[in-house]
């Protein structure tokens, strides 16, 4: 069986006020996206890297590579202008059948022991989306005024990776495009497949605003890395 | 104007698998439930501390207030069966008209920038509910195989402080008790009061996990206290 990661490092860095986008910050000494590029690395299944990247910062990432002696084999390819459009590029260059990750570059954190868990439960069930549960209420906006409480025992805060049978996937992405696409997950669900929810990891975080980089350095460490 | 702070402290610490409750564990060297206390005593509103707590964890209580010194005035008084129960033991002792701050002992970490804007918000509006937007997609079960997408956008991570009007508060609380009611605005909401919600901290955590902990510490001494 043929193994896939799809890494989509689609961020220009806004959210963050900061001129470099979030994938290229620095983690403990390198680029946040070579931790999440080592994750899958260590995965016995030993899985082919394909990093999905804006063409604008391909030059950079080489230098960035070549700064930090990163060797790990990944083959770069060009970024869409949407996640929708990175993926769909992704897809692309997989040609043999598989099961394949597809894994936010700012999600440094995720552990090998998920990345197999799901690469093993797409393969039994089609597809594997990391999720966990939150801990606080959740109320949802009806109007500007009012909002209504939902019950959290039935909510998931969705992670990646989300993993899928490559067939599953590359049907999935045969569709037009669509707002509502926030994740691969919701593109397959739209496709008619059901989603198989896997149990995330709380460590796992997406680093959107400045302080999650020093959150994820303290989790790193306690990680034993 | 009377302002009143209700720390709910209902935890036992079986979520931790932990013989003592969260609120007393050990945060930089004091228990969680002293820097909470201490952020609502920093507030220039200098709101009157009841503080919700086991029966049979007053006296474990008063022995480390000694062993710390912990001198910020406070009252004491028992907890119910369920977290309603609890905070309405609370309202049970405010005779004043006000504005009332219900707040999780295990949410240390709350600004008291958050305390003083929740307390004016609720003075003007009737109440504000602390609350953050998730950053990850997000699900709602249907059944045990099926989930669905749910509008991020439209999604509130609810927080403490919880803060009304005394009165409103107080009136939502000579309901009955209901199994969905997780928090103070679904009282509230349940009760006929529309819920304002104010933009909460993402520092503001919930102390539910060991590692939360950990966590906890690092987010403090980044707050510069």
């Amino acid at each position: 069986m043929k193994y896939y990661a799809i890494i989509v490092a689609g961020g220009k860095g806004n959210r963050m006020n900061q001129a470099v986008a979030k994938q290229f910050l620095a983690l403990d000494g390198k680029p946040v996206l070579m931790h999440t590029i080592e994750a899958f690395h260590k995965c016995v299944l030993n899985p082919e890297i394909i990093l999905v990247l804006n063409t604008d910062q391909h030059r950079f990432w080489d230098e960035l590579c070549s700064l930090h002696h990163f060797n790990i084999p990944h083959r770069v390819i060009q970024g869409g202008q949407e996640r929708f459009d990175s993926v769909k590029n992704g897809l692309e260059v997989i040609s043999e059948n598989g099961v394949v990750a597809v894994h936010d570059a700012v999600r440094p954190l995720v552990s090998t022991a998920l990345i197999q868990a799901a690469y093993e439960m797409a393969l039994e069930k089609g597809n594997a989306i990391a999720a966990i549960q939150p801990v606080d209420s959740v109320r949802m906006k009806k109007d500007d005024q009012h909002s209504v409480a939902l019950n959290r025992n039935e909510l998931f805060l969705i992670q990646t990776p989300q993993t899928f049978l490559t067939a599953q996937l590359k049907a999935a992405y045969l569709q037009p495009y669509r707002n509502e696409f926030t994740d691969d997950a919701s593109v397959a669900e739209r496709a008619g497949f059901s989603i198989h929810l896997l149990t995330g990891e709380r460590s796992n975080i997406k680093i959107t605003y400045a302080q999650d980089l020093e959150l994820a350095s303290f989790l790193l460490k306690n990680k034993g890395l």
